[in-house]
C-alpha cells in the first residue's frame, strides 16, 4: 500500500542536491570566464550526458527529443491523465553562474528521487525536462527547447545565422538533433495538466525583504533588435566635422536613446544595448559602419509596443541628421506572460503549509515557462539571489534556500496532482 | 659639361609615373577591402622589395636602415654638403587608397630618373626615403620610420602592444629590423639642408577652388587617447535601470562628448572616435567593460591642450554618475608643426615659374614631414584629392595633377639646392 504524500514527506536532501549542483558545475568552458556552458558548446554537450545519466539514476525514464530536450518521466499511478511537468535548463550565458536554470533541473530530479525513496507516487506522470538552449544565443532565438515543445519554433528560426553565417538549423543538426522534426513536435493541447518551474530570482527583491519564496505573477516580455548604421569612411584628419557621415556617432546616440526610453518606463521596464560593432576600427578613418544589438523588457505589453515604435523612429531621425542611413530589425519578440492564477495559489498554499514566507513577484527575466504557458497552466517558484546578481560568476543562492524551493515545488505539484483543471 | 637645371628640364614623364603607381598598387591584401597594405603585413613586405628594386633601377644608391626606411641616394656634385631630402610612405590604412604616400615616394623616384636622363645633377646629394609605417597602427605609434630618423622613436614605444599583446619592438624584429638601433640612429643636426614632401591633399580645398598646387603652412597636431570603462555585468532583465553600472552607456556618452568638443573648435579642429569594443556582448548581460580609441587634431596647440583636459574630465564625470570607473590614457601626441617659411616660398616660386596656380593650405592629416621638421627645414606640396576623399578605396588624384606636383617638387628642390640656409 502506497504511503500518503504530505508536505513533510517531500522534504529534499539538501546535501545531496548541493553535491549535484557542484558536479554539474564542473562542466564549464576552460577558456571562458566564470561558469560558462553555452548552448551547442563542447562543455554543454558533455554535461548533457551527465544530466541524462543523473536522471536515469534517479529512476526517470529518459529520452532526448528532436529539439534536444532531455525528458525524464517518473510514472504516476494513472498514466492516461494529463501530466505534471517541471524543469528548467542547464545552458548558461558567457561568463554566467552555477544556479540560473540548474536549480530547476537538479531540484526536479531531487524531487523525483525523494518521491521514490519515500515510496510515494503521484497520480499523474511527473515529467522533468532539461530544455535545450534557454539563454540568448547568436541566432537571436532563446528557449529553443521549450519553443519546440510549445509549437512556436518555426522554420524561419532555423534559417537565422550567427556572426559567422552558420544557420541555427545546421548547427542543431551538427549537434545531433533533428531541426525539421523539432518544428513539428508540439505537445498536444491538454496533454500537460500544469507546469511549475523552480528558478533563482536573479533580482534583488526577495533578499531585500527577507522572503523565502517568490510566487511569480508574470514574466516580462522581451523585444530584441539589431540596428545597422551606414555612413561614409572619410579621413579623420581632413574631413570637417560638419562634412562627416559617422556611423559610430549615430550608434552612440541610439544607445543613449534606448536607455532614455526605458528610464521613463513603469516598474519592470528595462532596456539594454548588450553589443556593439563598428568598422573599420582605425584611429584615422571616420567609422562608416556600426551595428548594435539591444533589448527591451516589460510585463506591460502596451508600453513595449509604444517604445518599440518610438525607438525605431528616434534612432532613424537622429542618424538622418548625421547623414547616416539606418536599418532597425526586430529579431524576436516575446509578449509578457501571466502565470495561471490557480497555479500561483497552489504554490502559495504549499509554502504556507511548509511554513515558509512568500510574496508575489514579477519576473524580469524570460524563462522556458513563458513558452510552456501557451500550452499549459503555468506557475513559477523563485528563490532569493544573493545581491540580486545573475548572469555573472558571482551568482549565488544558498543551498538551504534552494532546498526550500524544491520542497515547495514538490508540495505544489502534489496539490496540483489532485486538482481537476487549474485553468 | 653638366647641363643647366631649368624648370622645364625637370618635367616628369607622366605616363611612366602612372605605370609605376599601378605596379605598386598590385601589392595589396587580397582579403581586405580597397588597396590595403598595412605596415608589417605580407603585401607590405613584398611591395618593399619592388620599391627598393625600383629605386635601384632609377640609379639611386639604396640601403634599408635599422627602422626599415628604404633610403636611396642620388649623389650630388658636392657630397660634403648637407643633403636635400624628399620622400613619403608606401603603407596604407585598412581599406585605403592608391595615392596617399605612394605619390611622394614614386614621384621622388621619377624626379631622380628625370634628372639622370637629362644629364642633370644637383650640387647636393638627393636622398629619397620610403619611411616605414606612416599610418596609424595598433601600437598607437604612426610614422615609425620618420620618428627614428628624427630621433623621437623611444624605447617605451617599442614596448607598446597590439590587441593581441605583441610588442612593437618584437614585431619590428620579426620583420627583419633592428629596433634597438632604430631608437639611436637619428640624423645629425645640420646634416639635412631641407626636406620637401609631395602628398595628396586628402581634403576638399584645392579641388573646390580649382587650384593645382597647395603650399602647406602647418601640419595639424594629433592627440590620441584610449578610454576604458569598468562597470558591473548584471542581468539585463532583472536589474532596474537605476541600479546599473553600464560601461557601454558610459562609452556612448563619451563618444558624443568627444564629438561635441571638436564641433566647437576653430577651423581644422576635428575629433574622431575610430574604434570601440565592449564585453561580454550578450543581449541579456549589462556590459561591464568598454574601450574607445579616439583622436583630436588641430593646427592650434592651445586648443588641443584645453580640449584634452576638458574631455578627460567630462568623460570621468559622466561615467561616475553611472557608477562606472574610467581610465583615460593618452597614447601619443604630436604638436602642430609649422612649415619653414623659406621652404614654403621656394615651393610657391617654383609653381609660379612653371605657371601653375597655388595657394597656402593647412594639413589636417599628419605626415612624416612633421617629424623630419624637428631636424631640418621642412615644406610640403599638396596636389588635389577628388571629392576630398582619402583613406578609402575611392581615393583618387589625376595623373596630370600628380605629375604637376612632381614637377614643382623638382623645381623647388633645385631652388633649395642653391640656397644657403633656409631656416
Amino acid at each position: 500500500m502506497m504511503a500518503e504524500i504530505t508536505a513533510e514527506s517531500l522534504r529534499p536532501n539538501a546535501e545531496r542536491l548541493a553535491a549535484d549542483l557542484k558536479a554539474l558545475a564542473e562542466y564549464t568552458d576552460s577558456v571562458a570566464p566564470g561558469w560558462t556552458r553555452q548552448v551547442f558548446s563542447d562543455p554543454y554537450r558533455a554535461s548533457r550526458q551527465w544530466t541524462r545519466h543523473h536522471m536515469d539514476e534517479a529512476g526517470l525514464e529518459t529520452h532526448i527529443d528532436a529539439a534536444g530536450n532531455i525528458v525524464g518521466v517518473l510514472p504516476g499511478r494513472n498514466p492516461s491523465l494529463p501530466v505534471l511537468m517541471t524543469g528548467s535548463h542547464t545552458d548558461t550565458v558567457h561568463g554566467g553562474g552555477r544556479f540560473d536554470g540548474m536549480v530547476g533541473v537538479l531540484g526536479s530530479i531531487e524531487l523525483a528521487r525523494t518521491l521514490r525513496e519515500a515510496g510515494l507516487q503521484f497520480e499523474r506522470d511527473l515529467v522533468v525536462v532539461d530544455f535545450l538552449g534557454e539563454e540568448a544565443n547568436p541566432y537571436g532565438i532563446s528557449c529553443i527547447g521549450s519553443r519546440s515543445i510549445a509549437g512556436v519554433l518555426k522554420p524561419e528560426h532555423l534559417d537565422r545565422t550567427d556572426h559567422e553565417g552558420n544557420k541555427l538549423g545546421d548547427v542543431m543538426t551538427a549537434f545531433g538533433l533533428n531541426p525539421n522534426q523539432a518544428i513539428s513536435q508540439a505537445w498536444k493541447p491538454g496533454s500537460i495538466h500544469s507546469y511549475v518551474e523552480l528558478h533563482i530570482e536573479q533580482g534583488p527583491l526577495l533578499e531585500r525583504r527577507g522572503t523565502s519564496i517568490g510566487v511569480v505573477t508574470a514574466i516580462a516580455g522581451i523585444d530584441r533588435l539589431m540596428a545597422q548604421f551606414h555612413g561614409r569612411p572619410d579621413h579623420a584628419g581632413t574631413t570637417p566635422m560638419d562634412g562627416r557621415q559617422d556611423a559610430l556617432l549615430a550608434a552612440a546616440s541610439a544607445i543613449l536613446t534606448i536607455e532614455r526610453e526605458a528610464c521613463g518606463a513603469p516598474i519592470h521596464g528595462v532596456s539594454t544595448t548588450g553589443r556593439i560593432e563598428s568598422s573599420p576600427g582605425a584611429f584615422n578613418i571616420v567609422p562608416d559602419d556600426a551595428k548594435i544589438w539591444a533589448e527591451l523588457r516589460s510585463i506591460d505589453p502596451a508600453w513595449l509596443g509604444e517604445v518599440k515604435m518610438r525607438i525605431a523612429q528616434e534612432i532613424a531621425e537622429e542618424a538622418d541628421k548625421r547623414g547616416v542611413h539606418t536599418m532597425v530589425e526586430w529579431l524576436s519578440d516575446q509578449a509578457p506572460v501571466q502565470a495561471t492564477k490557480l497555479v500561483q495559489d497552489q504554490i502559495a498554499q504549499a509554502a504556507d503549509a511548509i511554513g515558509l514566507s512568500w510574496e508575489a513577484v514579477p519576473s524580469g527575466a524570460g524563462h522556458d515557462a513563458a513558452h510552456i504557458a501557451s500550452i499549459a497552466p503555468m506557475g513559477m517558484i523563485f528563490v532569493p539571489s544573493q545581491g540580486g546578481r545573475s548572469h555573472v560568476p558571482e551568482e549565488f543562492t544558498d543551498i538551504s534556500d534552494i532546498s526550500q524551493g524544491v520542497h515547495v515545488l514538490g508540495a505544489a505539484l502534489a496539490r496540483l496532482d489532485s486538482t481537476e483543471n487549474p485553468r
